[in-house]
């Protein structure tokens, strides 16, 4: 990709000042400025860069008065940060343009349905009764179960498993190596070691879902282990079976949660944290980093902590710890004066 | 699948109170019950919900007394849950019965061994003098390297790699994503960085062991990694080189357990739980989620927290702190008596 | 693979003590000595072991000097480990060749170069643009995006996925199921829900770096996230987006940087780590396993716990918490005291 500087002010609907003409070939950070590169100046914070950088061109807001000589060339736009994502998105489509068209070789079941402007990549994988809907994006390598639906305009990068009859909305991103449907893990203890309870249950992801890479979502044993509407999971995420997520909720990446657990909706999850199974996280809730959640969480709970308390308690322990060697000083000296008076 | 209750009942040994026509297509819990639903009364605790349960059908012990009307039909039998698990194998039967014959295209070498009763799914690439039992399930886009031998009515699943030399028992589960034998992490440092140790071991897995999606098992770098009869790992697990795991021993998802660590046999290792290299952990050990384990385990210990200590201990120190905000204050207000006194 | 001991002697450069004719198939420890292995002694403290080992053979030092009779075989060489690792190398060429050639069915984009003597495996894809060094093992089922570089003798183990536009540099080692470049975990809060901020950058791997099975490395906003020269990745590793890795880092199994974060050269991060985003790890920091780490660390620091502060501090944190119990008891008896003196 390469745009002249009054190409991206045309599409950004900005005006120049400075050459027009300059090349850019690439995105950098204000402060990591190089030639060829377009920056954008939102957080005032960052303005004192803007007479330093190396950057050939900076989008800044219509109303950016310059305090110095400036020598990197201006586009002036209503919103700096939003005409970036514009531009990242176009810059994307440039990049990774919708596919279409079913590439050789790949294995397609003969009652498969698969909509005509659906790209199938090289050996893809799509089960008996399978639906693949319109402009889905079903990378190479991937493997969609039998009776699996996916649904419009959804991209399965290479390498993604479905497993049979899993339901996969519209809109959704799955990213390589996630594992949708995988048998829960539910065993039944007997005399002689464990029987394999039948994982019976399916996965449902609704629309506008986005899973990352090598995250896996159990099966349920019976029903569905449910995903809502715009929840985004990072990468290298466990949801065991009959979980379910509420919509717009967003994990990060080594997030685990155990069977049967509800999470709420508009949740965030740290990374690497850890729910138990069989309770229930309350709407918009926030847990940091790490945290072992054992019990119920409320709505709107901040919790910290492995097992997790409230925040601020958190805080207040993690000082009375910290203090405690004063505290056994202060004690010995207390002991001592007591003592001293008894002799 | 739609069969009518009397069929159920049939398949199940059980007697019908009610409409034996009425059909049933789906499983559901009894207190999630939906019209063409069959559910289960196993626990007393939700006896309660039969009175009200929307499932079309219910399974109840032959001794079961309602003390209400009851509007479902209900199922007589001798155990309702164990009639369950026989009723859920029996849809997973249907859902997803063994696979026969070989898809193409795949890849087989000349001198692989494939039992003719196994099924090879479309791209699944089996190494040279690789060994396929009878029944085996061997899906689509799976890799089985040079000299693998892969055990009876053993199934991998989409996307399982397994590497060179590894020996998989008979009637094992491997779930999609899975990696069997890749490199243990051994390096040796040197003056200019590290020195890779070549891993030359393997793994083992003896028979009725299930792993879980995406989890890695390393090849040992001398001899083999061993997972020992009826083990079952969740998914995300690290087992590094020259570990074994004990049989009927259960792990849940994204424990991790560091190499050469000896882990005995019926061990419950909760999630996120983490062991460290070159230690054992005795027969019978229960290691709850998150903790850390630094140093050696006794059989039948409990354990909890990071570094982990016994479950009573971990309470007791819980609690300590928890009262610390009172301690401080009680010590305060010691000291100011002390120095009132002195006065 | 089998050898006499008098072939191995000659390999290694040794003197045989013994029966050079017997006939050696595997590698033990020497504490888990058997018939047909060759062991080695090099730590004095397992001296002991060799008047006992069941091996067939032993590798000692030149000045090795027995104080027992010794039944094995010795072969005395200069450095009994160094040989080892040659050794281990040795058989790892013969058991895991470079492979040649070009495996069908495959699919490589007519615009994509090839180096002649690279091995592409079956069911592998090399999209538009991508060039594939010389000697460079692309092992079947995996997947090299539009415009990927992969470097000279770079090994990808079956199914690594490796997004468009990512550069993999020289002897790089990617063990299955890894995957880099996805999008890394960004999107703007709105009204209503989420939307994904385009990530429009790579990931750059320097020479020498070994990337373990099921590990993920996503793909920078703008720019790229970075993993320098040496770095030695284990298993099922989060790197986050526009994060970078300086040289000669290890890092074990389960550990996870968010966004941004800058780990420096020489670190060694344990198992289950997980660093904050955009912040940065100083040259040569040693974290414990299952730390978190909130802040800025410094060169050389060693940390230990979740948050974690210095090793030191938290030794005596937790001693100060191991013993309240006992202030609790001196605290009361205090209390008693005083107040007795009151009365």
């Amino acid at each position: 990709m390469e745009l002249s500087v009054s190409q991206i002010a045309l599409i950004a609907g900005g005006t120049v000042e400075g050459n027009g003409d300059a090349r850019i070939s690439t995105f950098a950070k204000i402060e990591e400025g190089q030639p060829g590169a377009i920056s954008f100046l939102a957080n005032p914070k960052y303005t004192h860069h803007i007479y330093t950088t190396r950057s050939t061109a900076v989008l800044v807001s219509r109303d950016f008065v310059a305090e110095q000589p400036v020598s990197t060339t201006l586009i002036r736009v209503d919103d700096p940060y939003a005409t970036v994502a514009h531009l990242l998105s176009e810059v994307q489509k440039i990049m990774c343009p919708p596919r279409h068209g079913i590439e050789q070789p790949c294995f397609i079941a003969t009652d498969a349905e698969v909509a005509p402007d659906a790209y199938i990549g090289a050996f893809a994988y799509i089960g008996k009764g399978a639906k693949i809907g319109a402009g889905a994006q079903i990378y190479p390598q991937t493997y969609v179960g039998d009776n699996v639906s996916i649904g419009d305009n959804t991209t399965l990068y290479p390498g993604v498993k479905v497993y049979h009859g899993c339901r996969i909305g519209c809109r959704c991103i799955i990213h390589s190596g996630a594992v949708i449907g995988a048998d829960g893990f539910g065993f039944a203890p007997t005399e002689h070691g464990y029987d394999k309870i039948p994982q019976t249950g399916i996965v449902e992801l609704d629309n506008d879902v986005e899973i990352g890479a090598n995250t896996t979502i159990d099966r349920a044993m019976m029903g569905a282990t449910k995903i809502g509407r715009g929840v985004k999971l990072d990468n290298l995420i466990q949801i065991a079976h009959n979980c379910s997520v509420g919509r717009d909720t967003v994990m990060a990446a080594q997030a685990g949660i155990a069977g049967s657990t509800k999470v709420g909706e508009r949740c965030m999850i740290g990374g690497q944290v850890g729910v138990a199974g069989h309770i229930s996280v309350g709407d918009g809730a926030q847990i940091a980093a790490q945290s072992g959640i054992q019990k119920e969480v409320a709505p709107g709970a901040r919790l910290f902590g492995s097992p997790a308390i409230d925040l601020t308690e958190y805080g207040r322990q993690a000082v009375n710890v910290r203090r405690l060697s004063g505290l056994y000083k202060k004690v010995d000296e207390l002991a001592k004066l007591i003592n001293t008076d008894k002799e």
